[in-house]
Order: structure tokens, then C-alpha cells, then sequence
């Protein structure tokens, strides 16, 4: 019956929330000067917050809103050094080194040739498009939809696109809200797959998922069997 | 023969460039107690190109490249409020009202049911999004296809997925080098209507266009007869 596997990309495939984080903690420390770590992260996160409708995703306007939240955390006492710092750290994010989960790499080969694999992730389409250059898993996939947001119309549109069912796709992803509900919106199956980590964007209430069915799975390596099993 | 038509968009359908170039006087004004004019502009594009390769065209990169050239051309010694100055300019670009050039909706409406309609642009991902939907024409385009580049290569991706043969697809679009020359190689058709103004990076050889054929209109508005007169 499944015939197509649409992987999500970051956090799914690669890390990346980890280096978003690690980027935050060096954030906070920066300005640990003029204000307390927790209320340096909660500012920042409702800088991207009220950006996301006109940044997007990804790295670019992650920066943009850490220069953004630093300069209104000091009304502008902040200084050029420290500005450069922010700058310096997004070139360093764009250029970090693309870092596969464990096993995902064998079993994106072991599912190629027995099922239609695609990309499916949303983001910044320059910054993705780079990362799967250099994740070297480009070959394996049949299709590549790098979208702007994950819900169920963007599901549907690329169902449609790709002329595929929904009851023979299966979505894979660590994030409930983007890729699991969405997905099950649209008349597809899903698995989840959690990664150690969340940003909080993607936090979801759990009676949102009262009565959903999907799988749930603690590592990638466990898909070749779990749809062996359908 | 001609039965797609697919369209640039910034400064094809709706006004860009402008924006860029305005933005960028003031850019050199708020730096003019550092630096001549002229000099800052060259950094700019000099920044711009340098980030290229991992920012991609739009308008977080550039608003990124600004804080960088500002950083380097004052030795960091620039303030926060004149980098407060550059933050809102982006956001300000970003909202800015999508202004269409003379004729593009009578022409869009006039060709759309005779053509299948498709837009074909480079860029921001979220942002070309935007300003689609701004726009008050995505009724009218029948596919939508935002690329991080548009070389030779792209063109023929897009023909595949959409299972166009070369011949049936008029590209039009601005820039000889992202949109005539590139569509000629993958062997469609092509026309070249000239914007007010291009940027530099845009740029292209004169000799590099020996031996091309393309339509050359002033207007957009002049597209049907053109079209009518294959």
C-alpha cells in the first residue's frame, strides 16, 4: 500500500536545533552584562515570533532577530564587537558541517529502490537545498519539495504535484506539529520520530493529538521495519 | 507552437531593484561621515557578492550584508542605533507594498486561458511567496516555481517536471543573464523586456549574446502581439 516515504530534513535527518541552541547560550552570554540568561531566551524567542510572518525559517532571520533582540535589550547601548559577533556567528551556522542522525544514512539506502523517497521540509530554500548537497544523501531521493510552511494545504498541493494517493504516503519527522499532524490532516500516514530536543514553536498541547493514529518510533533505523509491518 | 509562458517576477511583473537602490543611498548617506558614497556602495557589493554562495538573493541577505559592510567600513566602531537604522530598513523592505509594473495585469489577465501561465523566480523563498500573494495575481499562474538560481540547468529541471517540451515555453524576464540566456540553452524560446535600472551582479557581456535569438519588447503590454506574430 505505502509507496512513498517524504522525510522532513532537519531534526529528522541531520541536527540542527542543537546548533541553534548553542548559538542561543552564546547569545545570552553575550549580553549576561545587561540582563539574566532566561529573560535574554524569552525575548529573543518573541522576536522570532513576531518575525516568522515576514522572515520565515531558517538562519537568516534567526540573526536578524538576535541583532534585532540585542539592540532592544540595550536600547542600543550595544556595541559594533558585539554586533559582529551575531554576524559572525550565522556565517559560522550556514557553513557548520552537515550531521547525520545515527543510522540514517543505512537506511535511507536500505528503503531506496523499494519505495519513492522524497525530501519534504520547510525552511530557508537556499539553506536546505546546501544542506542536502553536503548531507550526500541527494541521490537517494526522487523528489525534493522545499516548502515555506507544513500544513495540511501544503500536504495537499504536493500530493496533487506529485499525483500520489494519500493512503500510499507515509510522513517522517520528529515534529508533531508539522509533520505528523499535518500529514494525518491530509489523509496520509505518519511517524514520528522525536529528536532529543524542541524548539519551542513546535511545542504542541497534547489533547491536540486525542484520537490521532501514527506511529511512533525512537530511531530511523526502526522504519524498515515498522513498514514491513503495515 | 508556444502554449507556456513563464515570467520572472521582481522588476518583470513588480518593482525591485528600486527598492534595493533606494535603500542602498541611504546606506551610504548614514555612513558618510566614514566613508565617500561610491566607496561604500562598492563594499556593499563586494559583501553581497562574498555572501552570495551562502546567503542567496533576498532582502535578509542584503539587510545582513549592510550590518557586515557597516561593521568592516568603521572598524566596528558604528553604533548600535545607525545598525537599529539598517534593521528597520529591512523590515520595511519587507512589507513594502508590491508596486506592478505599467501593463502587467491587463496583459496577465489578456494571456491567461490562451497559456498556461507559469511564474519562474529566483530568491527568498518566504518572500517571493509574499509578494505573490501581495500581488493580487497568483489566481492567474498556473504553477509556481521559486529557484535559489536560474541557470541552464533549472530550466530544463522545470520542462521535465512539468513535462514541457523546450519549444512550447516563452521565457520573459528582465535579466539576460538569469532569465534570457540561460532559457535559450535549454533550448525555449526567450524575451527580454529591459528594466529602468539592473543590478550589477546582472551584469553581462556583450559578445556573450552573439548569435542569440530572442525578442527584445519595451513594454510587457507589447507581449501578445508578439506572441500572436509566431
Amino acid at each position: 500500500m505505502i509507496d512513498v516515504i517524504a522525510f522532513d530534513a532537519d531534526d529528522t535527518l541531520w541536527h540542527n536545533e542543537r546548533m541553534f541552541q548553542a548559538t542561543e547560550l552564546q547569545f545570552a552570554e553575550l549580553l549576561s552584562a545587561y540582563h539574566p540568561a532566561e529573560w535574554v531566551r524569552e525575548r529573543l524567542f518573541a522576536t522570532e515570533m513576531k518575525n516568522l510572518g515576514h522572515f520565515g525559517y531558517g538562519i537568516k532571520g534567526f540573526i536578524l532577530s538576535m541583532i534585532e533582540t540585542a539592540l532592544d535589550l540595550t536600547e542600543s547601548r550595544i556595541g559594533g564587537a558585539e554586533i559582529k559577533r551575531i554576524v559572525d556567528w550565522g556565517h559560522e551556522m550556514l557553513l557548520h558541517p552537515v550531521q547525520l542522525l545515527d543510522g540514517v544514512r543505512e537506511t535511507i539506502e536500505a528503503l531506496n529502490g523499494r519505495y519513492r523517497l522524497m525530501l519534504l521540509t520547510k525552511g530557508d530554500l537556499f539553506d536546505q537545498e546546501s544542506k542536502l548537497a553536503r548531507s550526500g544523501l541527494g541521490e537517494f531521493f526522487d523528489a525534493v519539495e522545499i516548502v515555506s510552511t507544513k500544513n495540511a494545504s501544503t500536504y495537499r498541493t504536493i500530493l496533487t504535484r506529485h499525483a500520489i494517493s494519500p493512503e500510499r504516503l507515509v510522513m517522517v519527522g520528529n515534529s508533531l506539529r508539522s509533520d505528523v499532524l499535518p500529514a494525518l490532516e491530509a489523509g496520509a500516514l505518519a511517524v514520528h520520530i522525536p529528536y532529543e530536543t524542541m524548539w519551542a514553536h513546535e511545542h504542541l498541547d497534547e489533547e491536540t493529538l486525542a484520537g490521532k493514529e501514527f506511529g511512533v518510533l525512537e530511531r530511523i533505523a526502526e522504519l524498515p521495519e515498522w513498514l514491513a509491518e503495515r
